[in-house]
């Protein structure tokens, strides 16, 4: 056995109410992880700075936003969270959702959109801890992996799409991918008048380094002998000093006059506008209440569903569990915390979570440590942010999402099961030609409607018994003796209302035309319940084969079905005619 | 084996395409049904006349739309259905449901509301024809039995309660129950001032008549020594002796000044009118799409759920089968018939069909015969149905809902399955306080949830086997032997994104402590389909025991899922760890 699942064998699998304070991990921490959990919190703070500016400008906000919403969360978070590598704060899906939800309500960067997204913050933190409290934790399972993936795939389109506009200093493409696509060939068939701008000229070159960056350190690391653990210190950084590089060249092309080049502009934080925006929020809530309501519930399902999948991938990792209720409980506290101070949506995201694992996280302690170094960070070197170009921001969303874009997903469904690709595709393309809602909610119709169909559809097969056995086996597929003028007949799935009238008919079809047939025997083994339908159903059929002169045996009843014909007295409808199994009812029958 | 039997053994099972023409019956019609056909067509032509009157008030129509809605609906069901004892024509449900739909949208009675009435019709007709060419029929098992039941359970309350406002002679109720308890009781609180007027009195005394009429002759009809048969058909002639009865009363009483009383009022069926409003509907009908597609959508399921259950219960009965899809035409075509003449939907009801099954009916040639009387009657008598008293034709309709006030299945259901009691409950409600719509979506919103969750809480056992056999069974319930290291694990449920997060927790929860546990076998004896999120579960779980020093073995893989595993090439992953049997996996590791 490895560390890892010996340290699983310690951590206490019933780990009470998911509302109580502190989490499991306070008790779990022990010294040696310190380390680890200090250089993680190190290296996701310098991460989270570009990152949190991009993506509060992805949602319409003020740059200063993103960094606001990151304090507190992470605090809120490790307060009563479990996972150690989860890194929550703003994110690109997560930001886009509230862009598309608010953009048709308020201007963007406007005040009143400042308010709607902190009420949006409110209402799915408020929400997820409701359903944390009420231990709803299992509703994630309401999205299947494809449709998860599929809503990925989508939305990492439409921000890289979206983000053109930002790059090369062009107005806001639109919201869906068919008006980017309109407005985008507009620009690119007027192009020689849009040019390569002074904004443009930054995001391309800031995109390059990007790119080129992280593969450039590696192999000059390499070639003069540096451990990898440093050279991943500079990639770290590495989208730090693009910024700062970014905003010196801005600088230095604006000073030749090059053209105008957006900055991110004047950042301050003060308290009192904090206060302020607190008040107004507190006023314009029953307003606002309503044309929110649809917004509150899919930020809350994506963003748990998305920060569950990737806690619970680092956890099996590791031979740990993570508590869906508290993590419920952990996201809907860090959404309070992003309320009161900054006001936008949090997220547990996959991209820095897997820099703070591998950098060494072992408990949200590294989260705490985030949050402090950011706070100072902040405190220090607040107003030098007013210099970023925005096209470099744009360029740090793009290199962020690129990675999301993964068809292999869809592939593999094709090729396992192609109700699943299909539910891939339907999401995707509800997310890319209507928006997020439709795309989730068609991606829930589409899996549930799936299992629901397959459920409809049971397998059936009539069976005899492999000759010097007592194995029953399908007739069609195995060479096996049969009992003159007895019919057995084996359902692979528990019987409703939904499928009762397929297997009805199936019976008749098999009964059809065998007028020697006369004994009919229902083998259970694979049918879990009877609900109420079904068994009428099932009563009916008796009575009518009865009146044809033919009798209907089951066998193979399991223990809770049959406790369940005990308790309704249905057991004594079909006195004498229950097997314990398919060899009692041929031996009875013989 | 009995007729019934014989002669289901000679219907072909695969009756072709559900809109070819003619439909089987008619090549199956034997001369000796003629008797029976013709004295079925006869009774029901007789009972339309007052039932067809009531519903078409009860519809807010005026009351000669519902004969004329009679006339086509028949032929057309004859021309595509199958069903020998279904009686299509105007129903209660669906006339209250149609009431529920428009009243909100033009004033009932009038011109417009005719239209939209016929609208209605036409929609659902032509939805119930496309669900029956794209063969959709299964459809109708999205609505179980408790649904069916608390919703006629509720309608039949809905619609007794709405017709004591037109028994007194009041105003109507309103269309739920809060409304209807509320005006109710402000009529009692006014009681003297109300008293009980010429409407009531006619009213009050048709239901007397009618509940006591049928007891009264049969007593009488046994006395003198009657056979049941003539007796029975002084019962059904009843209904339309009453009618006539009150006709003559209410004008008695008019003559005696004894105040007003509301009677049906000009009837006349002129084709130029039909014609007109024909021409109206068609100008109309892109302004009235949007507001009408709700109502259509639930009144087609509606109409073809209730319509299937009545006619399979009847074909069971005979040994016979019903063909939804031939069912789904023939109903449209049917509501086709009626949108032409008439314009109100139209629906195969259970208590038309009971009595034209009971007086014979073989083949719907009886529904023919009824189209044809009812026609000559009209011909001959049409003018004077303008003096029927409305109150009496209230009379029939609550006789006529009065035994579908049935709880026993609600009580059946909480005895045998809580979760199909309370869909019954939650259905019942919906209806009675918010609506039909809001109802039946509950309804099926509920037990298609219960389904879900049934399906996403598999029931999973560790299991050993019995010593000296090859059976393994649950190692809480019987006496087994395990093998050493080894732990034998059975799920009894498909495994797919619903609940394979909760498999894979119960997993670890076995395991968990255990730490001679190394090898872990599934056995998939009730595994009937593993879904794409399943798969890649088991395999991270997979990943993750290994990392642990664990193996994972599959056993029992059904032929099916084997195959998809080989086609994907997922079986490689798993190579020499797939066991045939339980057996097979037990002697491999022992």
């Amino acid at each position: 056995m490895t560390a890892a699942a010996r340290r699983a064998g310690r951590q206490p699998l019933n780990s009470g109410a998911p509302w109580s304070f502190p989490p499991p991990w306070v008790r779990a921490w022990r010294q040696d992880w310190l380390a680890g959990d200090l250089s993680a919190g190190v290296v996701v703070a310098i991460m989270l700075v570009p990152q949190s500016l991009a993506y509060a400008m992805l949602a319409g906000l003020p740059a200063q936003v993103g960094l606001m919403a990151s304090l507190l969360p992470l605090l809120g978070y490790a307060a009563f969270g479990t996972s150690g590598a989860l890194s929550v704060g703003p994110g690109a899906i997560t930001s886009l959702m509230v862009f598309q939800a608010l953009s048709p309500l308020a201007v963007p960067g406007g005040i009143s959109y400042g308010v709607l997204s902190a009420a949006l913050a409110l209402g799915s933190g408020l929400l997820l801890m409701l359903m944390g409290g009420l231990r709803l934790g299992f509703l994630s399972q309401l999205l299947s992996r494809p449709v998860v993936q599929g809503f990925t795939v989508a939305s990492a389109l439409l921000i890289m799409l979206g983000q053109v506009a930002s790059l090369m200093g062009w107005k806001s493409l639109g919201s869906t991918l068919p008006d980017m696509l309109e407005q985008l060939m507009q620009h690119v068939l007027t192009w020689p008048a849009g040019a390569v701008n002074g904004n443009a000229q930054v995001g391309l070159a800031s995109v390059a380094l990007l790119w080129a960056g992280p593969k450039l350190l590696n192999r000059v690391g390499r070639a003069v002998g540096l451990s990898a653990a440093r050279v991943q210190i500079g990639v770290r950084l590495w989208p730090l000093g693009v910024l700062l590089s970014a905003a010196w060249i801005a600088q230095h092309l604006l000073s030749t006059g090059a053209g105008p080049i957006s900055l991110v502009g004047e950042v301050k934080l003060n308290v009192a506008a904090a206060r302020d925006s607190l008040l107004q929020l507190g006023e314009s809530l029953p307003a606002v209440w309503q044309p929110l309501a649809m917004p509150v519930l899919l930020v809350a399902l994506v963003n748990f569903v998305s920060s569950m999948s990737v806690a619970q991938n680092f956890a099996l990792r590791q031979g740990l569990r993570v508590d869906a209720d508290r993590e419920l409980i952990g996201l809907g506290v860090a959404n309070l915390g992003s309320t009161v101070l900054g006001g936008m949506a949090v997220t547990g995201g996959l991209s820095r979570s897997v820099v703070n694992d591998a950098a060494g996280a072992r408990s949200p302690l590294a989260g705490v440590i985030t949050a402090l170094i950011l706070g100072i960070m902040m405190a220090l070197f607040l107003p030098w942010l007013s210099y970023l170009p925005k096209s470099a921001l744009a360029a740090v969303i793009v290199m962020a999402v690129v990675g999301l874009i993964d068809f292999r997903p869809l592939r593999q469904a094709w090729v396992y099961d192609r109700a699943d690709a299909w539910a891939f595709v339907a999401t995707a393309l509800g997310v890319l030609l209507v928006g997020f809602e439709t795309g989730i909610l068609i991606g829930i119709a589409w899996s549930l409607g799936t299992l629901i169909w397959r459920h409809s559809q049971p397998h059936m097969a009539e069976v005899g018994r492999v000759p010097g056995t007592h194995h029953f086996r399908n007739v069609n597929r195995h060479r096996v003796e049969q009992l003159n003028g007895v019919l057995m007949v084996r359902v692979d799935e528990s019987l409703d209302f939904t499928n009762i009238q397929r297997v009805e008919l199936r019976l008749c079809e098999l009964v059809h035309g065998r007028e020697r047939i006369e004994r009919i025997v229902l083998l259970l083994s694979a049918v879990n319940h009877i609900d109420h339908s079904a068994m009428q159903t099932l009563l009916e059929l008796d009575r009518n084969l009865s009146d044809q002169g033919r009798c209907l045996y089951l066998a193979e009843v399991k223990g809770p079905l049959m406790d369940r014909l005990k308790h309704s007295r249905m057991d004594a409808l079909f006195e004498g005619r229950i097997f314990l199994s398919a060899q009692h009812a041929w031996d009875a029958l013989a």
